[in-house]
């Protein structure tokens, strides 16, 4: 494939990044989305930024994200390279690791680029795909 | 976490707030749904006022919430520093020891703020988490 | 609960109101949903007039609702005080009463009061409430 | 019931229409969506035009409807005296005869008249109603 | 059937199209979506132009769909006459040829002709269908 | 004209209604909108019930009207034999009349009727109709 | 130019249709708009039903327009054959000709034929027309 | 006036607020429009609170609004009685009094009470009312 | 400027089309507005489709628009090089060409490319710009 | 005020950015809009991203914008501490003084921030304000 090279494919999976903080929840079994319509990263192949908004959904545990850790968290992806897939991937993987949710899934929706918009959803733990889960 | 106190984490949960009255339901198993999208309270953390949607589900038992009284409970909440997933979690406690439905949940969809938007969900009798409810 | 007395809890449950016709269903198995956006009671409490958007979904048995004496019915709640709550489960009865669906719904939807709407839905036969039915 | 005839209760169910062509499809278990804004027909009682919007839904076996037959099809309620309900029965009826599909559903979805608005949602084959079916 | 000949009927389906190419997945079990609202093709029959959305949803398996070489996929259906029903199902085979994906689907929502508007949805692996899958 | 009558065409126009209170404005020219969107009067013709939104907006001069006993004024229509036109004109005379506004206008827009939507718009002081006012 | 005769280009402007009738106006200088969103008619060239949205503006001088009769009249051309732009330009002559108002329009919104749509202006009395008027 | 005291008409007018910053502007004869989604007061006469959207829209002269401090003294009306139209139209004195615009308008849109909704639109310098300003 | 040649800025421009034919008009001074939302050509520079909505506004003279024709007109754009404004300017003038109108506008709304949307409007006759019509 | 400094109120303002290229016009007197929706730049003073909509409107007088340069142009905004009203000043007086239109406009709407959203328009060349130009 022309011009995707696998540095392109892994760029921004192991970048350093800003913890994201947690708090103890004080109820238990309740559902909490996180809507997050200003982020934006960089194409690792063209460089340029990319647009976009991040939806987290999750059943909190023993903890709760803390939003402001959260936000520069996510802040830090507005300079760095990284596909859509990855981000949305990692985004699941940093949440899910820093509050142990009993369950959690992230939802990116991206601005079209050449006529064609991408939307890329992940689930913790990752479920063995259902056939045709609508 | 930085500025995250336990104190923080826990105002608003015990205050005292009005009484919620109910009356006789004439009926049995159906649904009634109440919206009240004036709901406003004050962030613990920076004393600013927080503005959201409070969605209150659910099949009442022998008694229905009545709504003129849940409307004061609901402006008690003004002036008084609770997070929103306190704020949430406690009206389904107190809606829920109220009237004793056969089911009832509470959810709470909050305005912006620092660019990130906030909604939870909360249910009485409080459920197993499904994997993945949608 | 100061100011609201079994009168008022009552209030149009018991009523006179016109009758609704049906006619043979030429066909068997199917559904028809009826919108009557233009539903207006009086509050007996307030005696201020209430307004709503009634729905009735249903799979006639043998007979089909027919729409006029429907309308006709409907019209009769202009000057009637009863509450929300009442009015939808009436509706209920009366509509399911007259044509002996396989099953029926009704829906209310109603303007804001004081900063409130509520909406009520109630179900011919009158269903055991599923756990979290959403 | 005054001024409701079985005349017109069964008008227009087996006036002559045109025919509906199909085509071999060319793929197996897809389904096929075809909405159809602009369908219009007589009421049997006033003799006033009804206006509708009739979306036919499918899986096909081995045959495709042909879209230009269709629209000759319906093109022939114009001036048809018939009610809502048989209108979508009759069109469910011709159409999974001619093309003998998998599954097939038609709805129809109705200009309010008398400030009622009416959808009729009809299925082939003819399923038992699931008890609330949402 | 006047006027739609097998010529017409497979037109399209064997024409030789730009290769898609795909990528290595970096993560598992997660689900993609991708819409292009600017397809357009050539009607076998009249010449004439279609232009619809297609969407693309599926669970990669070890394989990505690549946007650039799948935009160049999609342009060059420009050009070629094919049906609705044929253009889905091909791009559903050729998709899922390229990826070997978990499951894929393709839905297209094509423009009104004549005042009737069409949508095809194809599955991969191809369904046995349920009856009345909602 | 058929069935349209004198007594008719001037049902309502001269009705006795609630007085309109006013308090003393504490600004000068600004500008006030007040809309009311549960308006209902009766047909004189078929003493059917029409609904409808009415708005009004005017600069006050030294006087504001007084929302509550505005309320009562138009609850005052709901079952009063009244056309539209007249609705709209009288409301306007009898506003402008309470409160002698630098400017006043009345818009009604009316729900359907046999598939016609009517709107009224009367403006005082009145004026002489320019040429295509858009 | 083909296919396009002197016939098709006048077909309907002179057929008989039904009388619209009129009531003497109780006030005067104020605004009426009538909105009729399901106006039919025969396109004189494919003998194809059009289908479309009238609405007519005007201040009444002595007269205004009656509905119903006014709804029998656009019934009327249900099965005439006309063109768009000489069905609006006929009812503002028939409106304007039946009512002699202080000044009318009529606008049609028509579906779109062939991926194009189509709307019609006209006004009474017939303007200059403004150098972009906008 | 029932009900409707000099006190009430007057509550609020007076009562001290935070001062509105200003900084100098870096360029000339520009708008800005400023909107507040969430201004709360609190009725003079029930002591309920209302919600209500603020735009701010202005050409400054020398001076800009700061946001900061325009967002703190909009705060400060949270718990103070203060009808709708003195809400309006001191803020435009304050913001007018603040900055010393070329022009400035402030416009509210309340929540409905009672059925009714309530806009209020005042400019500074205060215009003669033209006749219909549209 | 950079890969921005004469020979792009004037691609299309004196290409050969269709001619657009018109119709003797029945009427006088009224105002016809044709929607085209499928329009499609290429980009002179990258080779690639563009899609956008074009919308021609015009008084007729003696002739208007024959809509066949036109749209074949608008069809040949499908395989030209043009750029967007050249598109708009020289639709305007073959269409004001062919039928001598009173005055005729040209609007495109052409779909975003590296997320910049554009369009363009073009009068005739050409006016000199106004300072600032909005 | 507080923490609003000279530095922060002029921050961006003489920052290099790359230059907007233009190319000669091929038509005369029409207008252009360009709009991005995907502009972002840093508050000077909190170091936190801002996210707005910019639209560009104009009549080209012998040159026009070309939109890639444009495009990097306004990328440059991306790591730019600016404040709003500096940032719509300055894309304004960067953008005629490379194309030296006839007029321009620079409208800009960025995210709310606080509770707060701000617009602002900017107008070459700078007109002086009109007395409430709505």
């Amino acid at each position: 494939m022309k011009g995707y090279t696998k540095k392109h494919a892994q760029a921004g999976i192991k970048a350093k990044l800003p913890r994201i903080d947690c708090f103890p929840s004080q109820y238990k079994n309740y559902e909490i989305v996180i809507s997050v319509p200003e982020f934006t990263s960089i194409c690792p192949k063209t460089q340029l930024p990319d647009f976009g908004v991040i939806t987290i959904r999750y059943v909190p545990n023993k903890l709760c994200l803390e939003l402001k850790s959260l936000k520069f968290y996510l802040l830090a992806f507005r300079n760095l390279g990284i596909f859509y897939e990855n981000a949305v991937n990692r985004i699941l993987d940093d949440a899910a690791g820093a509050c142990r949710p009993k369950w959690l899934e992230v939802h990116g929706e991206f601005s079209p680029r050449g006529g064609i918009k991408t939307q890329v959803l992940a689930r913790y733990p990752r479920p063995e795909p259902k056939y045709f889960n609508s």
